[in-house]
C-alpha cells in the first residue's frame, strides 16, 4: 500500500539511522537490501515495517512481482529517488529496493534431543559471517551463537551475505557468561578447529557427542581465553603444506559437513 | 634498491594500466596489493618487476621487514604518495604497498599418476574465485582450470582473495576446446555438482576415478553446454530443505574435502 507523506519521510530517516549498530539495537529493526534478499524477507514470517523502492523497480517482471508480494502482505511502500535509496543503503547496488524489518527475538531453547551449535568467536568480517550463517543453515545446525567481538549479524552486509538464512535460521548474540551457562546446563560439548587437533577424517561417529558446539574464530587471532578454556577437543582439516589456512566460511563448511556425515552414520548404525 | 626517476614514473603508469585485463594479457604482468599478499609474492619464485610503496610503510616493523625482503631480492622500490598508490590500486586499502610481477607461464602437464583438477566453469565473482583457488591449493588439487566466462585470475581482487595460493598453485586459463582435448588424452573423468546428483557422502573410494576433474559453476547459472555434455557423473551436497544453495567457495571446499578423504581411504585399503 502507498504510504502517506509523513510515513515516507520517517521510513527513509529510519533506514538511514539503521546503518548504525546502536540504532538497530535501540529500534529492534534492520535493513535488508537488494532484490533476492527482499524477496526472501517477504517470503519469511518476519514483520516488515516498509519498503523503499525506486521507479526503476517497476520496469521488469521480477520487480513487479516483488511489489505484488509486498502489496499482498500490506507492507507500506515508499517511492524514493535513486540518490535517496543510495543514502540509506550499505551496499553499492541495492537494486532499487530496501526493506526495514523487525529483528526477531531469539533465544537458545534447552535441547530435548541431539543438537548442533555453531559458535562464532569474534568473527569480524561481515561477508564471511553472512556466508557462515548461510552454511550453518544449509548444514542443518540447530542454532548459531555469535559471541562478543563478532560483527552485528543484523548489519546489512551480513544480512545480504546470508542469502536469507538469517530469516529462518536462529542466530543468537550472547555474552560468554550466558553461553557458558547454557553449555553447562544443556550438556553441550565444545569443539574447535586447531592445527594441533585430531585430523577431521579420523573423527568417527562414536566420537561425536549428542550435543556439540563447533567454535570457529578469526583466522590468525585464535580463540578468546574463556572459550579456549571450555573447549574439550580440537580437530583440524588436513591441508597441503604450502597453505597456511582456509577461508573461515570454507573451513566452517567442511567442519559442519564432516560432523553431519559422522552423526548421520552413527544414527544409522 | 631505489629506482631512478624514469623507472618510477614507468612503474606507476604500468601498475595503473594493469588494472585492465587487456593490459595484463599484453604485458604478461599483474598487480599484487597489500602487506600479506606482497609478502607471499616476495617469498615465491615469481619474478617481481618492482614495488610501489608509501612513506608510511617504513613506520612499523612489518613494513620494514617487507622492504628488507625486497632489497634482498634486488626488487626496484618506488616511493609514491598515498594518492598515487590509490590511483593504481584496485582495493580500498593497499596498506602502503603494491607490487608489479610477471604472470607465470603455466600449462597442464599430462599426468603420470593420479590427478585431481578443479574446473571453474564461468565463475565470475573475483572474491569467490580467489577463495576457490586458495581452497584448491589447500586440498592438494593438481591444477585449477579456468574456462571461458571465468574472471581473469590475475585480477587484483582474485590475487588478493587467493592469499598467495596463485603464486604456487597452478591455475591455467584455457578454452573448452583445449581442455576437452586434454581431458580425452589424459583420461580425466569430469564430475559436477548438481541437485539431481548422487549424495556426496555415499560416494565411495571405489567410485573415485584415478584422474578426476571436479567442475564448479556459477550459482544459479548452471553448467555451460560443452561442459555439461562431457560430465559423466553429478554429485550433490545434502542440505536442509530451507536452503537453496551454498556459496560456491564453501561448496568447492566440501566437494574437494570429501573427494580427498574418499581417495586417501582407497589408497590405504
Amino acid at each position: 500500500m502507498p504510504a502517506s507523506d509523513s510515513t515516507a519521510v520517517k521510513l527513509l530517516t529510519l533506514a538511514r539511522d539503521l546503518q548504525r549498530r546502536k540504532a538497530r539495537e535501540r529500534q529492534y529493526r534492520f535493513v535488508a537490501e537488494g532484490l533476492r534478499t527482499v524477496e526472501m524477507l517477504l517470503a519469511s514470517p518476519l514483520e516488515v515495517a516498509g519498503l523503499l523502492v525506486t521507479a526503476s523497480l517497476r520496469e521488469d517482471d521480477r520487480g513487479r512481482a516483488l511489489l505484488a508480494m509486498a502489496e499482498a502482505r500490506e507492507v507500506p511502500l515508499v517511492e524514493v529517488s535513486e540518490a535517496e535509496l543510495a543514502s540509506a543503503a550499505d551496499t553499492e547496488t541495492p537494486q532499487g529496493v530496501l526493506a526495514v524489518a523487525a529483528i526477531p527475538e531469539r533465544r537458545l531453547a534447552p535441547p530435548s534431543g541431539p543438537a548442533r551449535y555453531l559458535v562464532l568467536d569474534a568473527l569480524q568480517d561481515p561477508g564471511n559471517v553472512g556466508t557462515v550463517i548461510r552454511t550453518a543453515a544449509a548444514m542443518g545446525v540447530t542454532a548459531t551463537v555469535a559471541l562478543p567481538g563478532t560483527v552485528d549479524v543484523w548489519n546489512a552486509k551480513v544480512v545480504r551475505g546470508s542469502m536469507g538464512a538469517l530469516f529462518h535460521h536462529p542466530v543468537v548474540m550472547m555474552s560468554w557468561e550466558d553461553f557458558g551457562r547454557f553449555v553447562e546446563t544443556a550438556g553441550v560439548e565444545l569443539w574447535a578447529a586447531d592445527l594441533a587437533g585430531v585430523p577431521l577424517p579420523s573423527v568417527s561417529s562414536a566420537d561425536c557427542p549428542e550435543r556439540l558446539g563447533m567454535v570457529v574464530s578469526n583466522e590468525g587471532a585464535g580463540l578468546s581465553p574463556h572459550v579456549a578454556a571450555a573447549v574439550t577437543r580440537t580437530v583440524h582439516i588436513p591441508m597441503a603444506p604450502e597453505v597456511e589456512s582456509l577461508n573461515v566460511a570454507v573451513a566452517t563448511g567442511i567442519l559442519l559437513y564432516a560432523l553431519r556425515v559422522a552423526s548421520s552414520s552413527s544414527q544409522s548404525s
